[in-house]
């Protein structure tokens, strides 16, 4: 209860939630590699290279599955530089958040198999459904975290905090369509979310965005 | 042999404890994920959402792993904020710890593939027990810890001490009676151990366990 | 906006970017040994040595590939030694080059699937081709953050700056050569690859690189 | 070039490369389990149990390596506490170490496969042999790093730099026993690579490590 103390004990808390959120995001962004097959049965270099060539819904799925991951890490990490202090409904939502980013490796593969087959749109169903429950669970911790800056810096900008919330509401709407878009255009589906990808990797592409990021950068 | 040379070691020694079961707790809690199986047969949508559905026992299986090496994360992670020095027997204690977390996703994958089948409640054994361990060793871990506050931060509550004591005390019991439970009804002794995850995840729900969350967030 | 608060920001967060590609690096490091297989039916000692030493070339594999992300770990550390701040194409380009080291087991189980067989240049190029795209990141990453100093340390020396940047500007291009020559000859291609992991691990035998390895170490 | 700048360049150098090599502990000890296989045709339970039962080699090479690897963590970490300056050679050295721990997941898996097998001796011999190599790494790197106290900290006390030194010649020696036993009674082997491993974790067991344990904890 000294005036150092709980500044070093909230310090270590959250810096040991951001270390094993690390070691998951990490990890399951590295697992994706294990859903790209060696093709067994090529007989020569043509073989080979047709064979590699014709994977490629999992590349496509690879890179899409990666670069989600890689931008909820952002995510994570933009929003644990506002949060400073733990409780436990904080542990509970960022473990659903954590529990969904380790499903994405099945979700990818399931993607990945049934891409150009006749199951398609269930398959891309599941993919978007996954990000849509990933979205809604950021959703969660934020909320939980910034009500009436419930856990955040005290010394956190109001008007950053506000327009991290203003373009995190978007997030589950958006993905909930590209969840709808699976069963009326695969393509349309997949397209929206790697634009979706693109969209929150530059957000400086968008005037929304744009302050959080020049407000933070 | 200086004031500021042993504050420094202790916290660089526990903190790379830490560290390292961070990453294995992070690396098993994803590695679960490697369990769940993609259908490679299923001839369209339909087939393929019947036959996802049909993994039902998987994914609960993993959502129940997963929750129970979050908690045992939390735990670790509230100890360590109590314990700030080391010896040989918190790194045998702390190792054997990680030994068991390392088993769950192999205890998990037979969990998930022979739940609907005969051999469940073999099975449903498998996983309590690895859990009943677990359990044991944190109590190994603790109790070598806090005797006479061995390895203890010196400013730590001795209220806070006992009431982690007191918890933890019947973590194995609890967990040995989901072990008994599996051989007389496998649904009860797994729902137990899924109330089990959100018992010990939801310390405010709980009385005496409230007291140690209150005390430390 | 204080005098020491960016600082502190500055050092967190350069400091979880690093840890985030620390647990990419070190996993896709130790994922190479799941392309390493038992064999199985082996009937004997003999038989047994002999479809182990069969393998070699999963084994030249998983040490080049080994040797050769440990190589971008150091220099991803080196480079993060001088880099103090981010910004989004950082982050951006920093995920390319993570995407790239994820992609390296896979190339790798190609390449020891058919070193022994027909498809061996083409296996050959794709992972000759793979170092090529990492080193092109590496240089996207590295030019983004130099120029005109933009997130740099405002102390290092201009000198060791420039030597980085002369020495990274031959690593695509030597890459690339490995990618051309496996047309030409697998072995050549592979023992390249070899003699540019140890080249590139042993800055001291080398007079471009010395100068900054002194400036460093 | 100030005072206190290469004391923290020094701190944060060494820091990362525990970072990196923590993580490929904490991977390969996790990756063990992989090789643990769930038996897919038990027909009820205790065909399930036998079938369990019947993979004690797996359990047996799960345990011992995943000792193994802990006890090489604990004395990784330990020279890190003195080691705390980094050079081209330190790296050099920690990579192959590094390298030798992550081959560990495979020996494991060819030795639990050849226990029961004719190939056991070859099986055990790899097994061994894994561990005398990473034996002689742990020796290199720590005969770099501490020969004229090259790399360690300077307040580092003498008499314990001489007993880690002493204490790590016994190593390879002791390990390449265990290989030679291999070809004469697979038994003996593993029985003393468990012994060592228990030998190594409990120092204060014995007089000769004791003193260092003792000076260091």
């Amino acid at each position: 209860m000294s005036v150092d103390r709980p500044q070093g004990a909230e310090a270590r808390e959250t810096a040991r939630i951001e270390a094993f959120s690390d070691g998951i995001f990490a990890v399951a962004a590295t697992l994706l590699v294990l859903d790209l097959k060696v093709p067994h049965d090529a007989a020569g270099g043509q073989a080979l290279a047709r064979a590699l060539a014709a994977q490629w819904p999992g590349y496509l799925a690879f890179v899409t599955s990666f670069a989600f991951i890689g931008i909820m890490w952002i995510n994570h990490h933009r929003l644990f530089t506002l949060i400073k202090r733990s409780d436990n409904m904080l542990l509970v939502s960022n473990g659903l958040l954590l529990l969904g980013v380790t499903f994405v490796p099945f979700a990818t593969a399931v993607l990945a198999e049934y891409i150009p087959r006749a199951g398609a749109p269930v398959a891309t169903a599941v993919y978007s459904g996954t990000y849509t429950v990933v979205a809604i669970f950021f959703n969660l911790l934020w909320h939980h975290a910034s009500h009436k800056s419930r856990l955040l810096d005290r010394r956190a900008d109001p008007e950053m905090i506000d327009a991290i919330t203003r373009g995190y509401k978007f997030g589950p709407l958006l993905y909930f369509v590209t969840f709808v878009l699976a069963f009326i255009s695969v393509p349309a589906s997949l397209a929206m979310n790697l634009a979706l990808a693109i969209f929150f990797a530059l957000p400086s592409q968008n005037p929304l965005v744009k302050r959080k990021a020049t407000a933070r950068f």
